[in-house]
């Protein structure tokens, strides 16, 4: 018995990930009783991404651009190439302060369950931009999920045989970590991969 | 480091409720990078039913036109006016398939933390619609926190002295309800407020 705009804005709303039909129709009552500017932003904020925002051609990650401004900075080293699976992940590396490098960003992963595979993902876009001739060493900072693992694999079988550098991020104990409370699939890991003290 | 367009889009998506920052980024990216069409129905939904939705002239509730269907209705019975805080505890009344009787949505309750008195609830439209002489009884049906408690009492003391009936649908043990389960303040009034068997 909603009004039609209204039931549409509430199925329009599950679109968001997370959002089920309670919380769309608590969102759409909001958004009509409560703040109505807030929803003008948004469908407009919206509306303009749609239109302004694609994805940087190196880097994939989004940009309103043809380059976006890290692929363009003269001051960032062209010779490494980290590939990350989100722009958030990229944002993550960057609050590190301790990579100057490039990045590659594949907005997703390899995952079979979702029929997503190294062709969905693009992987060949990633070929052309690791071969170009000017990076020597692509530095894979996909997460340490089952996803994220095979998707490093994959690449590194793709790009080994061309003669170009591939490593992956240390896998460990977190800094701040106590024994105690990682888990024993880190701490095994972390043992495996000890590194000789006083180097 | 986003472009402006995706940040926009991020803060916009922030005026939903209980939206923070880090799910509203997810949002952003999911909305962008996996669902566009489901991005631009949002977008024009949202923009749509800014356009679209008003109150009912009669019962406050949102509706397309002036009236909404259900005050419109030649079947309901119009000397029973149930009160309610949302559209939600609308729907919730109805799917109880017991009321035929007519609605005001308060769009809200007395709450004097968030600033909103009876002025701002807007109660004398509702006295307006109360009294307009076909009304009998006026069945509050707020909720039964502090705030709808409030609310209630505020509006029974606004009608009363007008001469309309005022009822507060009951309180007590849950149908299906069991004692061990349920609060000890249900069950006092449950006690207080027990009924004769047999009748």
């Amino acid at each position: 018995m909603n009004p039609s705009g209204l039931e549409s804005l509430i199925e329009a709303l599950r679109c968001l990930p997370g959002i089920g039909p309670k919380s769309a129709q608590r969102m759409a009552y909001h958004l009509l009783q409560r703040d109505r500017p807030g929803a003008q932003r948004l469908g407009d904020a919206v509306l303009h991404a749609l239109q302004a925002i694609r994805h940087c051609q190196r880097c994939n990650t989004f940009t309103e651009g043809d380059i976006c401004e890290r692929c363009a900075s003269p001051r960032r080293d062209p010779e490494l190439l980290c590939v990350v699976e989100t722009p958030v992940d990229m944002n993550m590396m960057e609050q590190t302060l301790t990579y100057r490098g490039m990045y590659y960003v594949l907005m997703g992963k390899i995952s079979p369950l979702d029929g997503v595979g190294p062709k969905e993902l693009g992987l060949d876009r990633l070929m052309t931009r690791a071969l170009d001739g000017v990076v020597k060493e692509v530095i894979l900072a996909t997460n340490y999920t089952n996803e994220g693992e095979a998707t490093a694999h994959y690449i590194t079988a793709m790009l080994k045989p061309k003669g170009v550098g591939v490593t992956r991020i240390a896998r460990g104990v977190p800094v701040g970590g106590e024994l105690e409370y990682v888990d024993s699939g880190t701490l095994a890991q972390a043992l495996r991969e000890r590194k000789i003290c006083g180097d």
